[in-house]
């Protein structure tokens, strides 16, 4: 493709995005594909001879987007959004263009640069501590593919510091903190990294956030035991309810062990800290006080598209003591001279992509104000539902809502849940689930808590309007008619 | 933005993408900024309200690119090539348009399904062993970001797979193996997960490939000392000369040795497998007898923009068992049923960005032969370098030219030699090296093979023409002549 072809075919391309966008709302929430869809369909070999990209855009149109679930669309209520905006694809395009593996400051100033500046932009943004600013010169962001991969950076370095603190300590004494409620990513840092991990039960009376005496006690226990905790993966909004643990009372806590690193993980809520009036819940304070890095990603809730996560460390070296490796082939003048940062050693793989830009993109494009706005509506959008949920005769809170999270469930009745065991209200909701999961026009998911299936509903996308938000609630309300007529009949159901 | 701004903003971008290709050639080989340049043009803050994209693409002209080294240049022949082609630009923009998490199937079948059939496909292409298939449904291919990426993974299952055959195994025992030649992405896994490494000598007389005699010594020497070596980071065209590990001699070796991993890492030589007459050197069928898994990076010589790094195991329940982590948010009735792949348990985060698209657009529009004829033309265009070299008065090749890869250092004049130190010699190679540096019309890295400093010099660019190579070595000439006759001066440098 010479660059003529490439500008033909590069116009058709905003043309089938903006056409996309023009009909997202129409789309089915759930692709309509079985496994294998797209075998039958595509050969099994490359072609030998080059074929023409007509041919191959409009494969992308027929073959492609059938089996892409839209998670811009309006009515997407599931998981956590994902972002997809405009700048953020025009960030993605301009990145593409000036493709370079980013793995040392020389490999293209701009990119390492950038990323500097836009992450101490969103330090701003987001409240936190000078401590974390790139200008600091001792802390400092930098941008991860995921919270994954922020979380499992948090557990090398700490790791790094543990053993290094403490030279005679056996990989098969230390011990990863976490809870019941933290994200998967911490059980899966202590698998890829062969650790003993701790799971801390939580209290629904606490919103199943982490308290001090639960984390002081279990750290007791285990050094009684000769176990070495050495890092407590903190969440602030948790994946099942919004959950935020004690961050003040772990702190105080971790004071008395100093060489235990406070990672704190806000992968969706995080970026709620942009508006002054959720920092107080979010707990900032805490966060600037406390944690020895902390992590939210633009690509959920932050309008920046996938994959874009921001995480920050109050001291860089813990990265690069434990990242470093500098052979003769990467070294550069700037890097001896320790002018520049090499972000390659404050990241688990050696090359990088050029993420900034769309940061950069967004936080323009938006402005403070902009990206505040977007937040806001979300959770108001959200407040609208909760109302909805609150004085609705199917359904109940099963905690207090997170910000534009909320979980609830179904009750066959608000006055007779005291009869009912929890088997059979789990029964119940997954009728429910089950009913909503196999609608085309909207997309929720489930969790558990405390043993009790229940429905989330998050607000995300900046498509949603009040309508679609009231809309899913009338639907809802419908299947949850339909799932305790089925409930009430004799029915065989896997929970 | 809406969407018809997008429509604006998206062909704007088009046009000067199209702009920095036609100006390419023109532009300086190293970015003329000085760190620290970008925080001087740039506000320290985000600004408040929203600005206008027109400002922000003109930024992105003024600011960003003056900054970005261009590795697509036609004289850009320093480390390996990072592509970056018009069909990968546009994988990479119609795959930010559908941003989404791609953790598991359902998060959109299409993106999975692509994965497994560009994996397929490019196993076919490369002429890898069925057993690597997907439709094997026992082996596989994976797309992981980067080289490092694919073999930190191999070394978690490597690692898991030989503590459930010896469950007593302390992790201090085990012993991650490589030569002096292996990229240093082997020290980088061993440092983040906390293991043991060896780093195995090689020898020039082979060409700096391992031979079996001294792995086989050295795995008994461990043996007999309590450590536990469990996988073998061998190495098809190394960064520092193209080196090949002998495989045939090492597989052989370990078939005594049936819970130590081979996993071979091509990132660069891999692709030209493309081409059959290459397979026999670059030892593909020691490759399909013996190697446990294989990765071949797209992103370097593969035409496909950065990144994306192909991944391929011979059992593919290796990766699952050491990295399947599912919580019920995650649970799916296609992944419960197993009837689909979630490949977020074949790699080390969560989350997974669409990138079998611009595989598939770059295989699609090249055609297996359009591929070949890629990497054969730069082979080629080599081979015409290595024959000026050979002629030249003033260097020598210091090993076997690899693919497109030669490497060379600069004499004295070829008879007087002997007379020379080695040290003497690496001062006029570095004083060579510098001027060569200084120069913003050609690219090209050093490295260091038994102790004595040589020049790198590899064609990658579809857009480097025979022309760019002669008027490269002419300039080498023209540098030379200064750095022989700074050298033959009294002068001080830093080796």
């Amino acid at each position: 493709m010479d660059i003529e072809q490439f500008r033909k075919a590069g116009y058709q391309a905003i043309d089938n995005i903006c056409d996309y966008f023009y009909s997202l709302g129409d789309k089915p929430l759930v692709s309509p594909v079985e496994p294998g869809y797209l075998s039958k369909l595509v050969p099994s070999s490359a072609p030998d001879a080059g074929e023409d990209f007509d041919q191959i855009s409009d494969d992308f149109k027929e073959l492609i987007l059938p089996g892409i679930t839209p998670w811009q669309h309006p009515s997407f209520f599931a998981y956590f959004p994902t972002s997809c905006t405009f700048e953020g694809i025009l960030g993605d395009l301009y990145s593409s263009s000036v493709s370079n593996p980013g793995f040392n400051w020389s490999a293209s100033p701009a990119c390492t640069e950038l990323e500097v500046i836009v992450m101490d932009w969103a330090a701003k943004l987001f409240g936190l501590s000078p401590a974390f600013y790139n200008t600091s010169e001792v802390g400092g962001g930098v941008i991860q593919t995921t919270a994954s991969d922020s979380v499992l950076v948090a557990v090398v370095a700490a790791r790094s510091r543990y053993q290094k603190a403490h030279p005679n300590t056996r990989i098969e004494e230390l011990v990863v903190y976490t809870t019941t409620q933290t994200h998967a990513l911490g059980k899966k840092a202590a698998l890829i990294l062969g650790l003993q991990i701790r799971v801390l039960e939580v209290s629904s009376d606490d919103e199943f956030g982490l308290r001090g005496d639960n984390l002081r006690s279990s750290l007791e226990k285990d050094k009684q035991a000769g176990l070495k905790p050495f890092i407590f993966i903190a969440t602030v909004g948790s994946t099942s309810s919004g959950a935020i643990d004690n961050l003040q009372e772990i702190g105080q806590t971790l004071d008395n062990y100093p060489n235990i690193w406070l990672h704190v993980d806000a992968a969706w809520a995080g970026v709620a800290l942009s508006c002054p009036e959720y920092r107080e819940p979010l707990r900032l304070a805490d966060i600037n006080e406390y944690a020895t890095s902390f992590c939210t990603n633009f690509h959920k809730w932050g309008l920046v598209n996938f994959d874009c996560s921001g995480f920050w460390v109050r001291d860089r070296k813990l990265l690069t003591e434990a990242l470093d490796v500098t052979p003769l082939y990467l070294r550069t003048k700037e890097g001896d001279a320790g002018t520049v940062i090499d972000y390659r050693n404050w990241q688990l793989p050696l090359g990088r992509r050029f993420r900034a830009l769309k940061v950069w993109f967004v936080l323009r494009s938006y402005g403070v104000s902009g990206f505040q706005k977007h937040i806001r509506e979300c959770i108001d959008k959200n407040k609208t539902f909760i109302g909805l949920v609150i004085n609705s005769k199917y359904f109940k809170l099963v905690t207090e809502p997170s910000l534009a999270l909320t979980v609830f469930r179904l009750l066959p009745g608000k006055e007779s849940t005291q009869a009912q065991t929890t088997e059979r209200l789990n029964e119940l909701n997954q009728i429910f689930f089950d009913l909503i999961s196999s609608r085309k026009d909207l997309m929720l998911t489930k969790t558990s808590l405390n043993g009790e299936v229940c429905i989330r509903f998050v607000v995300g996308s900046s498509r949603t309007t009040l309508d679609h938000v009231i809309r899913a609630y009338n639907i809802l309300e419908e299947e949850a008619n339909k799932a305790l007529q089925l409930w009430a009949e004799p029915h065989e159901v896997a929970v």
